[in-house]
């Protein structure tokens, strides 16, 4: 499993309907936060994401709409009886930003806050996954991000494995695992059965940006590319002075990459009653694109069922 | 006016339909708030009261759930162009927590915050109203509050200004504003033709606390009490543990007040599904009680109009 939940997707002012940025990923039974504007934690709730696998919260620049959230879901988690260690990634700033954290309320963690400072171009490996760090330009330090799942095992070759006289059961899960096996005195090795392993999933989080190179390559053969499309074309000037992007820039992005999927996030409070501009000017450019909504998910298949 | 409007009504953990702690008045066309919880913004934009009005913010106590709302919603007024300072009244830290609050975000308001700490027994005087500081118990400094609007005019006794010879019409407006007339060659005094002055309408707030006798000294005589009532009396050891009231404990400092209205809020996340087990509580001992909920607003009329 590989699903987007869209925790928050309002531009710097909140509204009724949109929370400030948060993106959460669920890889199989781990979550992983991108982002964690105000109101994260209720959002969590509303969407029934459940809090305690959280492993860690990558932030991408320390603007209040996105991190604001992150006392509150500290000490909720703490309340409901965390003791795993969460880890917090961000530019520039992370360990003294955490560090004021906790001089801030009257509450002690009962687990420990780990906090790494990444630069552009940094590459956390997980367990399944890595995370690449990738530049953005937002007139203060910030990053995007790369989720990109490990490659997984290339397709199993049913037809030769039955040929080399292994009987299909437990001796195939074997081969698929990639161990060898012996069948009639004879070594099955797993590279003579299976394919060349294929690219796992890749989801790239443009963060508040200017478009921008490290995005652009990242998004490059890429399943999903959830990219700042604050404004409309009318809004162009205000993009450039604000370092957002407008829909239209976001579009052509995903043109040039070859992303499968564009989503448009960070949606400026004044398409609250009609996001309509925002989609017109990025469909014209680019067809698989959709404006994020709060508490959407997105379930992102492998490659060859990507619609 | 003089309207009440509950922002966040959750205990110590949001839940998806209660917010954090925040009570706001409005009294004419000012905003008054009682401490701003996460998300109190977005509560703001829901309920539809406006912002810039907010003249001041007073909180009980430091803990998150009172507190965490405050820097979003200093930011998104600035965005929105405030300029007026706003006042931040608070026990001991209130200093100390939003000069903190100055170093988290990148953001610099347009605007000057006043903090102001508050002892037990002290008072605000303001335009029409004060606020009195009452000593609550909570296991930290903690502070409640009495909102008391100044005495209004006596009434105007039409019959007795009509039998000193005074017309209708714009004299009497002058004597109801306080201002001796003069009616063929006689001056009317308004002492003369007014009643005594009538008392304004009083709100008190608990904030998080055992039950208190300066919650109670405060309630005596008012329109309404909003307390604690965050558990039901199968829960009274934890009440006293954690420092905080049953709903039983909140009616009976409400009776023994002899307030008129009892609004029982802080709903601890284990009455999501249902809150009658509170409710049935209070009700066995004060009949004019209800559970807040989000986004409530109850209008407090003078007292010969009160329910």
């Amino acid at each position: 499993m590989l699903k987007i939940t869209f925790l928050g997707t309002a531009g710097s002012l909140p509204t009724p309907y949109r929370n400030p940025s948060s993106i959460l990923i669920k890889k199989d039974s781990e979550l992983v936060m991108f982002d964690c504007g105000e109101g994260t934690q209720q959002q969590m709730m509303r969407a029934r994401t459940g809090m305690m696998s959280l492993s860690s919260i990558f932030i991408t620049h320390f603007h209040a709409d996105h991190v604001l959230g992150i006392p509150g879901l500290l000490q909720t988690m703490s309340f409901q009886g965390r003791t795993e260690p969460l880890y917090i990634y961000g530019p520039e700033w992370v360990d003294e930003f955490i560090r004021i954290l906790a001089t801030l309320g009257y509450c002690r963690l009962g687990f420990d806050i780990e906090t790494v400072q990444l630069e552009p171009g940094d590459i956390v490996e997980k367990n399944g996954y890595s995370v690449k760090s990738l530049k953005t330009e937002h007139g203060v330090d910030s990053i995007g991000y790369a989720f990109v799942e490990n490659k997984r095992p290339g397709k199993f070759n049913r037809q030769k494995a039955v040929s080399f006289g292994v009987p299909p059961g437990p001796l195939f899960s074997r081969l698929q695992q990639g161990n060898p096996i012996e069948v009639d005195g004879r070594t099955v090795l797993p590279e003579e059965v299976m394919g060349d392993p294929r690219p796992g999933r890749t989801i790239v989080y443009s963060g508040d940006t200017r478009p921008c190179d490290d995005v652009l390559n990242a998004s490059k053969g890429a399943d999903v590319l959830i990219h700042d499309g604050s404004l409309d074309n009318k809004q162009y000037d205000w993009a450039i002075e604000s370092m957002h992007s407008t829909a239209s820039e976001a579009a052509n992005l995903a043109k040039k990459s070859g992303v499968i999927k564009l989503v448009l996030t960070h949606i400026s409070s004044r398409y609250t009653e009609d996001v309509s501009p925002l989609l017109n000017n990025a469909q014209k450019i680019f067809n698989n694109v959709i404006i994020a909504d709060d508490l959407m998910e997105i379930n992102v298949p492998y490659k060859n069922k990507v619609k």
